[in-house]
């Protein structure tokens, strides 16, 4: 079976991970925690990292912290893992969905504009939703299949709207826009180390911000917001056990020590897909937006023209023949618990959910034909 | 240093978790989930298991299918670690204290009936606060450093005021009560393998039921309430990921395999201080509760009388010595976050705060004199 993307450890893991084992150190305080963290910070350039047990648990703390909280609205694309909502709902909000952009397939700045001059006002400094009355909390931008959305403009239109920037950049670890790692223009991002993800932690992800005192709750929201003393127990809010344990942190300094090289074999295999589907009719490879250099977290193909069963037929004949191919997740304004929320013209992500096909995209694919 | 309680890897850990890395299997699924869960219900006699990613994820997971939301009150004792009242918190409700017994340290069954006659009343089969017209949604009781609390008595009353029992076994793992084993009387009990516990899987956690609906559910709603589908991702209530990775579940099962001889070991070092405590004056060393063979998780001793500054003497000079010991959790009704959370009188959970000092109790201090 050629999996969609498959783990890849051959540097350093088992040393630290032994390591751990030998000396005890397992849990939830431990050098390699530390270390974790400050290689975070000098990859993406973004200042603070706090390592957390995964991804979903990262966008919890990044809307808890831009202050979601019972019955606001956030703003995000209906074409995202279902973490980025669950997040939003765990907050008591409710997500508001606007559309993607056919070039990115992330949130779309011209749907954004066009859905906030409909539907919201400023009142007393605060977006509220016109219709509904609620606030306005933030808008989550995702990184979607690693490439990065518009950042400059979405960013621009935020501030304009008086709304705080979320980077779900759970799958974008790798992939810079405009120079910088992508996580640099949101007040917060959430970073996932996923079995799945190009750099995995076993299960863990990460808060980054440029923040200083952002950075410190943060950390003190996901570590029981114990407040430091010699031996008394003393937590100063509700807070959440959401520490990356010390085993999973040496994994990922093994594996963050291979990023660059995991994303040039990446990106060498996307360019190798891009040629293939260069003369194939009626599908066509997606490649990174103008601004962007990708990841290439999972290649995707794109059937030309909307047509569920001609996805299927193809999702059906590659699972089949041991080829792991997905179609996109449905998307968010379909599923259930999301059924009421409100949401603008979809009509892009609907149109990509039955056109987009996600390919094998391992690093050693990217390797194996050098 | 003489830790109050550090891990012992000598089994099987190295073998199993460089199974996961050889094999790639390190994240969300993989054959060590399975059978950690399996080896959980053969130790326990707990027919169905969850690996989780801690004992806080276990506790909201097991208040949530306990039905707890916005504004239900939540029985619980006041001497417990902070995780217990966060995880109500989590699901919208409040903590109402009800005061330990000395006897086991744990909730006190005849201060939970004082405390439900005094201020509970069922209305149309409901437990309602007379008071505060609140609903009382659950009853936790907690096995406070691993002694069994009177469960018989416990799950009795509340099964007279209509009351899920939870028990957070979170310190109990090994633990029996009247022959069975910790969590068999609960609705639902959460088991917690954070590095400090008997036994680790660096972080992790496990809801154990013995009803195959909650069982269900439990699976469901901790694996993001993903629906199964060959390639679909469709969900169907907001769910949570708070799956326990491979790798930790590699590390775990080969802890599970010493438990038996970490509890023989633990017991025999009880039994050492309870010898060497006999004829010390003004001081105690707390042993088992009648009907409990406890894992003496925590060995703890206790000052005859209360008395906050000699507690203070003798944590600054066994620290400062090098030998770990903590006092008491802070008691969850003076923290901030639950100062307005309504309670009875709690004079012995307040006594035992003056009085209780946990002293090391790793496995290795019960195996080293033998």
């Amino acid at each position: 079976m050629a999996a969609l993307h498959e783990p890849l450890f051959r540097g350093h893991e088992w040393e630290y991970v032994k390591e751990c084992i030998d000396t005890g150190w397992v849990s939830t305080a431990g050098k390699f925690v530390d270390r974790f963290e400050t290689m975070l910070v000098d990859y993406t350039g973004i200042s603070h990292a706090s390592a957390v047990v995964n991804g979903t648990a990262a966008l919890h703390v990044c809307l808890m912290l831009a202050g979601i909280r019972q019955n606001d609205e956030v703003i995000c694309q209906p074409l995202t893992f279902a973490a980025t909502c669950a997040a939003i709902a765990y907050c008591g909000g409710l997500p508001h969905f606007v559309d993607v952009s056919p070039t990115t397939l992330g949130l779309c700045p011209d749907a954004l504009e066009t859905r906030l001059n409909e539907t919201a006002e400023i009142v007393d400094g605060v977006c509220q939703n016109r219709l509904t009355r609620r606030r306005i909390g933030a808008v989550v931008c995702m990184h979607t299949y690693g490439h990065a959305v518009e950042l400059d403009r979405l960013a621009a239109l935020c501030a304009r709207w008086h709304l705080p920037l979320i980077e779900d950049a759970a799958e974008s670890l790798g992939s810079f826009y405009q120079g910088r790692h992508t996580g640099h223009w949101g007040v917060l991002s959430a970073v996932s180390f996923n079995g799945n993800k190009i750099v995995t932690t076993g299960g863990g992800g990460a808060v980054l911000t440029n923040d200083p005192y952002l950075a410190r709750q943060a950390k003190h929201l996901t570590t029981t917001a114990k407040l430091p003393h010699r031996w008394e127990f003393e937590h100063d809010r509700v807070g959440y056990n959401y520490r990356l344990p010390n085993l999973n942190a040496a994994l990922g300094c093994a594996q963050l020590e291979q990023l660059p090289n995991y994303v040039a074999a990446k990106r060498t295999l996307a360019q190798r897909y891009a040629e293939a589907f260069r003369d194939v009719a009626n599908v066509s490879f997606f490649t990174e937006p103008s601004g962007c250099c990708s990841n290439y977290w999972l290649n995707v193909i794109l059937l030309d023209h909307p047509d569920r069963s001609a996805r299927d037929a193809i999702l059906t004949a590659t699972n089949d023949a041991g080829l792991m191919t997905r179609p996109a997740w449905q998307l968010m304004h379909r599923l259930a618990p999301y059924a009421l929320a409100p949401h603008g013209d979809l009509k892009v992500a609907e149109s990509l959910y039955d056109r987009l096909i996600n390919i094998p995209s391992s690093v050693t694919l990217g390797e194996s034909h050098g």
